[in-house]
């Protein structure tokens, strides 16, 4: 059996059952190992195949397709550090559980730790942060073979996508010449199984029914609950998680990533003002509850955690279908590993409605103040980064994508966003909560979700710029609200902020980068926004275009920082004398 | 003891010892989970501290201070994916043998793994890829714990710096709050030892004299040999290898990395065209030694890979202090693991000075003839990537440092660059070969060598456009000469090239991007060369510039190959008669 032939044979099978196996979206970086699977890949009708020459910025890109499609997506490398570029997308991919199948090309044996050029050991490169890795055989033309790399191909989309979703790790050796015969004909035929080498039967988690009773029985037994819902990405769970609300009367603290925040569904148990209200201690007390439900990763606001590490001793479910230990505040009292949906489902089948809605009102109210307060910000005359966002929910158009950068606008998000009936989906990274990759990820979402609206501050997109390369090659649609407060926003409302000495070089880190041409460069549309005029006429052209535009909103740091703690302390003051009405 | 009292005591105590350690430089990205260590870096007079927002050009900036200064140089980030951006220069430093030591801020213990904010599993992050790794203890006051954080870091700066040099990695859990104390009297102060807490004696590898003897009495019995010279970053080692080959009367083949082609010494046997005649079968035949000695890595030319493996059955030693296994080829017959210095020392002592030069003349003659042939690429009247590096021996001013990128430049500088008087250093990143991090490499490797004069292709240049906002920030002195040949040229010289179908798609990759823009944001001075007295021109105004200066030579991928290939054939019938009259 001549190299030739199983290099062909062995490859087209792979990339046949890849297809198969649901995979629609790959993305390569060029590179000369790769060769026989970016050819084959190539080859493929039913493939689509996208090009980003730095690998960290494609790794992020097919996260970010991943994410929004729900779908394994593919990426291809060369040997080398060339696949030590993926690092950072596959650690966000394993917190985040977002399915990727990494496929590194790699030197034969024989080539390796002998000073061959661009080898590196890539066995177990990404070490415990993929889900499962695997040395491939090298390519063979034999039935047996031809059976492995396509059971190997088919587990590998299952071991991704399965909950907790993950990224998986296919190391490819290659021997010299490296073309395939892509003039075999049927190349992507299956011969056995043709359509497809196994079917794959995955159960869910489920809670056994005396279990979910007993669950049920105490939670008819608690007055006061709160349903707490963190970043999750299935869409589906909502519907469920108000059933449950609705059958408790809870209220549902919705953090900007639960997919909560927006939706047809009515939302009048929706609270999403907590991290200003919990702030303040007043509340703090007055709305402590006696039991906890919790969905998802643990939700953005620090006065949240606070509130729950203050309360200690209530009774609090953490509810996870993956099978984790989301409990950072170690507050946590049941850990139940459940799928979310199959857990509404079986405690409301034991639920006693309740009629009392006085709990659930008070949130409500206190609540209701808070946003009122915050609002306050929408008179601010100057640009603001807090009224940047509590204007969001009302230009963003219906069915539009905002992606979220890290660091300061996911806390303005929670801040200044509050529940809406348009439907928005809200993403972000927040698996790892890097500032890195942001632009790839979104791009990657643009191309599935669209429109699709990115905010980020400078750093942030600074630490991507070559993710914009995809916006042109691609000419995906993009907006991209950038927020230039020229350094690190964040740090100003940490206790770095008051040691003068070093602070600028060491946090502030001002970049002083005129965006405006690297933007140009990538044949982007860019607007440098001079106050809200300019910035809703401005806006509401990039609703229009179809393509890249880059709208910079300069800020000031301090400015910011003032207007934060003035409005908090403000709104902090009428949540007190609500409070106090109420309690007198 | 209080928690601010421990903090400050063992982060002050690490830093100190860094110093007394022998460590200058700390490249910083900026977070919040590394402020303890960041402030205290900062405080200390004697550490030099620059700031890079994206950690992988960080990285690689630290990696070219490192590797320019042979000095070990310190990383520091925060906690998340912030390292894993280290990666792809953490691999580099491995294989490239650099010191380079890496510390990461971490959360500590009580919330890692328990979906808590930026928090990864950062424990042996790096893998095999680092030579040491070590969990740092949290801090503590005890006169043992102090001992303790200033043993393992002058443990961290000597493995880091002995043969072979690479990374290490030490993992820091903080508490909050992260603000030391830096009013504290005296801060710096060692009590205990404080000169340093170890005086740290390592031997080299030393071969024993009766092996010495044995190998030298061999070596007199070989009229034909050949001594091999790959990439070495010792400057100091060329002198030794020159006596040698004098003893010997063996010709040098200097990669173009090996120091070897420029400096004081008289250069007499110094070959550097055989990758172009070794491509001809009848100096193949010609030109087959006897016996083979290796110094550093293995050269980047394939024709001597091949013509390597052409003659198996050569006696060859593979000299390596660092103890590895540089045999891609697998023809080597005698490894030997000794100082490389040490071993042309004690060879030198047995050997009995040879008289006839027959062999090395008729090295020499065809080295001779093929330098004169390749030199017709002179007369080419249009930009040619060819002829540009053809004219850099002469054109680089003296006591100049010049760093070549991967991928075409290395090559064509194997192909152009030929022995010169001058004292030019030349690095380039072999570790891996990646064309990731060059523009950061050389950016760090010209705060210390300066002039620096970079060479890339466009790819390479894409890769890592994020380096530049080193050069702006710290007004770094840095030449480059950016090659835009618009994609991959090195795939038009693969087989790849003749299946034109997805060829563009997946290996060309033209970018089409205006490089203009991008240099302008970054502040530097950028010029797009029309001809080659323009280039003239640029190229002189940039030696007299101090700055970032871009000069972009547009060239074409077919046409480039098409010189290539036809040089070749010329220059090769050319050798062809040579040896024609020399065997007649």
């Amino acid at each position: 059996m001549s190299h030739l032939e199983a290099l062909t044979a062995y490859t087209a099978a792979f990339v046949a059952e890849l297809v198969k196996a649901g995979v629609e979206d790959v993305i390569i970086s060029p590179g000369s190992r790769s060769t026989p699977l970016a050819m084959m890949m190539a080859e493929h009708p039913d493939l689509k195949i996208r090009i980003h020459v730095d690998e960290r910025s494609a790794a992020f890109f097919a996260l970010g397709i991943a994410k929004a499609s729900e779908k394994p997506t593919v990426l291809l490398c060369t040997s080398g550090t060339a696949a030590a570029n993926y690092y950072p997308a596959v650690i966000e991919a394993k917190y985040a559980r977002v399915p990727l199948i990494v496929l590194t090309a790699d030197r034969p044996h024989e080539l390796r730790d002998v000073g061959a050029p661009q080898a590196i050991d890539q066995i177990h490169l990404y070490g415990k942060n993929v889900k499962w890795f695997v040395e491939m055989a090298l390519p063979e033309n034999s039935q047996d073979m031809i059976r492995y790399a396509r059971t190997v191909c088919t587990r590998a989309v299952t071991v991704a996508s399965r909950t907790p979703a993950g990224p998986v790790h296919l190391n490819f050796p290659f021997r010299e010449p490296l073309i395939p015969d892509l003039e075999r004909e049927n190349l992507f035929e299956l011969t056995e199984r043709p359509h497809g080498c196994m079917n794959i039967h995955t159960g869910i988690l489920s809670l056994q029914a005396e279990d979910a009773e007993t669950i049920a029985t105490e939670l008819n037994n608690y007055e006061k609950g709160l349903i707490i819902c963190g970043p999750i990405e299935d869409c589906t769970l909502t519907e469920k998680i108000v059933e449950l609300a609705d059958a408790l009367q809870y209220p549902i603290i919705a953090d900007p990533l639960s997919q909560m925040r927006s939706g047809k569904h009515c939302g009048e148990k929706i609270v999403t003002s907590y991290d200003t209200f919990l702030k303040n201690e007043k509340a703090q007390k007055l709305l402590k509850p006696e039991v906890i439900i919790r969905f998802g990763e643990m939700p953005t606001s620090k006065a949240l955690l606070f509130f729950l590490k203050k309360h200690r001793s209530i009774r609090q479910f953490i509810i996870d279908g993956g099978g984790g230990w989301r409990d950072p505040s170690g507050t946590g009292t049941d850990m139940v590993c459940c799928d979310e949906k199959a857990f509404c489902q079986s405690i409301t089948n034991y639920l006693v409605v309740k009629n009392s809605t006085k709990w659930l009102n008070k949130w409500l109210e206190i609540d209701a103040v808070t946003q009122r307060g915050l609002l306050q910000i929408n008179q601010q005359s100057s640009l603001s980064e807090g009224k940047l966002f509590s204007l969001l929910a009302k230009i963003l158009p219906n069915h539009s994508t905002l992606f979220v950068g890290n660091s300061m606008p996911i806390r303005d998000l929670d801040t200044f966003f509050h529940f809406n009936n348009k439907s928005i989906r809200i993403m972000g990274n927040r698996g790892a909560n890097g500032i890195d990759g942001i632009v790839s990820t979104a791009l990657g979402a643009a191309t599935v979700s669209e429109p699709l609206y990115l905010i980020v501050g400078d750093l942030t997109f600074f630490h991507d710029l070559n993710g914009l390369l995809a916006a042109k090659l691609y000419n995906i649609n993009i907006k991209i609200i950038l927020i230039n407060n020229n350094g690190g926003g964040i740090f100003s409302f940490l206790p770095q902020s008051k040691h003068a000495a070093n602070f600028e070089k060491l946090f502030g880190t001002p970049l002083n980068l005129d965006f405006q041409q690297v933007v140009n460069m990538y044949g982007g549309k860019y607007t440098y926004i001079s106050d809200w005029d300019h910035f809703n006429d401005a806006f509401q052209q990039a609703v229009e275009y179809s393509g890249l535009s880059v709208l910079e909103i300069p800020t000031n740091r301090n400015e910011n920082l003032m207007e934060h703690r003035t409005l908090w302390n403000n709104v902090s003051q009428e949540i007190s004398a609500t409070i106090a009405g109420e309690i007198k």
